[in-house]
């Protein structure tokens, strides 16, 4: 099987033109198929802000109500795809610029009511999606025309209803439905140089993690709690099919795609 | 070769929900290969509002800066775009929206300025993209797969630049190229039942117009001015390869491609 590289392209990135004209330079000079997901940043909380329309975070996450919803599908696979298609094209890099409700590459359905931890009421996120399926069939057959994809987070129900779903799971669930058909190496490029021992010193970056030293590692307390739930899920995809998971700067894409950067995640 | 239908739909429509749905169903239920080409109604304009960025017209022709042209791209590519496939996975019609930067399908060049008949100076129209070519490959391979395709009027220069085109330039310029592939229908779907006798009477519609009668309309004045250009491009479309070329209303979309509503505009 050939080698598919997923790439998640984090906020941060998107957000500073100069970075992003670079990093999708290098995403160019991959060779093979390629799949590349990206968010939104903080254009579409600037979109919002200019036609005053409050937004509302819990934990994080955005509540997606209907207005919401319009602004991120204009933004995220709107502007920011079509953006980076064009900069691919200049690249020499064919690509095609989809959602999930294209070719119904994903399907979702609208996240349920939650209720909170402490039994107070639900959380109702509004229009946000939950991944059912991957249509990969559709998706190889662009790969296999030496076509690359870049994928916008906004999913959809094939009843008519567009839904906002979040990128790193995208990219996830992506990586694993096509580890059936390709060789898959996962790669979630951020801000930071990789998964780090002390949070605030880039150079202390763990070259490699396995299932054993991941458990240690988490024993001893020597991971940034907020990394764990993405080490977790790198861990998921990898039981899944996934053949590696990389996590790194995205400004050394090229390098951590070489194995000379960033945090392997890997079986023993 | 297999018909193919080229279906233009009017900005009336895009603007009125209910007429959209209604008509996306009927766009769903034509069998065999078909494209589906928007431009964006009223709603760029809306936006522009709300962000309070002003908005320029010349002769009824948007002038596109950089804002602006942020604004169609998110409108037309995202939003539009979005939400038709969306509905039209709904209906069982799989489909996928792309703009002329994916998949290298429309490749334009920024308008140059253009000297008013006055002679008085130039008009700059910014960011619009005049065509030059369409991937009539990357089109066909979707199209064999039973895959519809939605297409957003943002075309590309292949040097990063996104750039705004005119929905129906574009629907003459596909339906064209495709002709070498395909036995082209192109419909331009609208507000009126046809080519009309009395512009105010939508009863008197002309059936059939070929080259001959054509001159004779004119000649006589029978012709409303605003559709002689619609008119003269739809004769330049079959002088290039397209088989028929229909101008009718959206809500009458079957009945337009089973030919018992609309204008025909055919060879002798």
């Amino acid at each position: 099987m050939s080698t598919l590289y997923v790439v998640k392209i984090g906020g941060n990135i998107i957000d500073d033109e100069k970075k992003l004209l670079s990093f999708l330079k290098d995403f160019a000079l991959i060779k093979g198929p390629k799949i590349l997901i990206h968010g939104g940043g903080k254009l579409a909380t600037k979109l919002a802000e200019q036609m005053n329309i409050p937004q509302q975070m819990i934990d994080g996450r955005r509540i997606t109500d209907a207005e919401t919803l319009k602004i991120v599908t204009m933004v995220y696979a709107g502007y920011i795809n079509k953006n980076i298609v064009a900069q691919l094209q200049a690249n020499n890099c064919n690509a095609i610029g989809l959602c999930g409700a294209d070719g119904n590459i994903i399907l979702a359905h609208k996240r349920k009511v939650t209720n909170s931890p402490s039994g107070a009421g639900g959380i109702d996120y509004g229009f946000a999606g939950d991944v059912d399926a991957i249509n990969t069939t559709f998706l190889k057959s662009i790969l296999d025309q030496q076509v690359s994809v870049v994928m916008a987070p906004i999913t959809h129900d094939q009843k008519g209803q567009l839904l906002n779903t979040n990128a790193d799971t995208i990219a996830q669930e992506v990586a694993t439905a096509l580890s059936a058909l390709f060789d898959v190496q996962l790669i979630y490029s951020f801000e930071k140089s990789g998964v780090l021992l002390d949070a605030n010193d880039d150079s202390t970056v763990i070259p490699s993690i396995n299932p054993t030293n991941y458990t240690q590692l988490k024993t001893e307390q020597k991971i940034f709690a907020g990394m764990i739930p993405k080490l977790d899920n790198a861990f998921a995809a990898l039981s899944k099919g996934v053949k590696k998971v990389i996590i790194g700067k995205a400004e050394q894409l090229g390098e951590l795609i070489a194995g000379k950067a960033g945090t392997s995640i890997v079986h023993e």
